[in-house]
């Protein structure tokens, strides 16, 4: 058989072609190919159809970013505002945002700079979030400014957690960096004793901001 | 004259052709196109040189990228360290690194998750942020989660920084998501009093997560 039969059997006909599947197909070579390689051509060619066949059911590169968020955003759970505490509330909705988003490292730089207009299952995660803020007393002016904080450092440690196991590895200058050397051996050495070195360092950062946050929301609903 | 002659005049030849003047340039470029787009062929183009000639002075994509960051990474001041006290020393090392890569926006995922073996300036940056933490009385065990949960933030805020104005505009969902609504417009008000928005939310973000590591480091010192 060629090649270019057998690379298209078992795949999906244009007939059976889907909004979704062409999402999560996109999620798959994106985070396959990265960013610089993801193309319409190339998301055509996985899906087994030509490139046109695509726009009957998606508007074009940017539609499908748009979608791939919303397909992303619907891994992020909200279900502990308004049961748990705010701090272990907020924790708890850090945790399963950063999982969602270290499922697709490619797709952070992509999508967190994209405007959220008309995005519904986005804006709805947006929505049970602000409300959770709002019923635990945070004032109206400072709920985007708190979320937006937050997702600064949930983004950047989902980033962090696709890096290199050897990303701070000194090399041959070790010896002209002998304080930051030392840090990083103990760090590697302490590594996997509580999970992945990059799971402590977010772990570490978002008690820190939690509990800095916390000492806010409290300041601020008493008044002060 | 031929639109190719006029496009190359005033750009350097290949005879004056340096590894910085290729960095500085491959910056520039890579913030013009996006990384999808930035290749060797644009970036030789734009040198007005052909792409063999880039090889005599750097090592292809990877070693242009890795001098992007030691080009990038000067940007961040360490010079508080050891002056003033730990929390206004970070603080102070934070906002001059999220400025940096805030310039260079595209450049902080492909840069994010790269090894900084052999990146010198990158590493002597690391070495004298680390001998401030030490200074400051914190464990050798918590240096790099502590400056890896630090930058997580950082790295996400200057992503955010080049987020659009517009980014939270929720369109005509507004009736779907009303809390969510109130606060984007709140927040939209008051940005300008006192920075850009995302300015402010870094700002929030920063004090409360640098409160949090400054209860932690205080409690470590006194040997909790």
């Amino acid at each position: 058989m060629p090649a270019a039969l057998r690379r298209r059997a078992g795949r999906p006909s244009e007939g059976v072609l889907t909004r979704e599947l062409i999402l999560v197909t996109a999620l798959k070579v994106l985070n396959r190919l990265g960013p610089d390689k993801f193309t319409l051509a190339a998301l055509a060619d996985e899906l087994g159809v030509k490139t046109p066949a695509l726009y009957h059911h998606v508007g074009g590169k940017s539609d499908i970013l748009a979608g791939m968020r919303e397909y992303v955003t619907q891994g992020i759970d909200t279900s502990a505002f308004g049961v748990l505490p705010w701090p272990e509330a907020v924790m708890s909705w850090a945790r399963s945002y950063r999982s969602a988003f270290a499922a697709h490292p490619y797709a952070i730089a992509l999508l967190a700079t994209l405007p959220v207009t008309g995005a519904e299952q986005t804006l709805q995660m947006y929505e049970r979030t602000a409300r959770g803020f709002r019923g635990a007393g945070w004032p109206e002016e400072d709920v985007v400014n708190t979320i937006v904080a937050l997702e600064n450092f949930i983004l950047g440690s989902a980033l962090d957690a696709v890096a290199p196991e050897d990303m701070f590895d000194t090399g041959g200058f070790a010896d002209q960096v002998p304080v930051f050397d030392a840090a990083v051996r103990v760090r590697h050495s302490a590594a996997g004793t509580a999970g992945s070195a990059a799971e402590q360092a977010f772990e570490l950062g978002l008690a820190a901001m939690v509990e800095g946050l916390e000492a806010r929301r409290k300041a601020l609903a008493a008044g002060e």
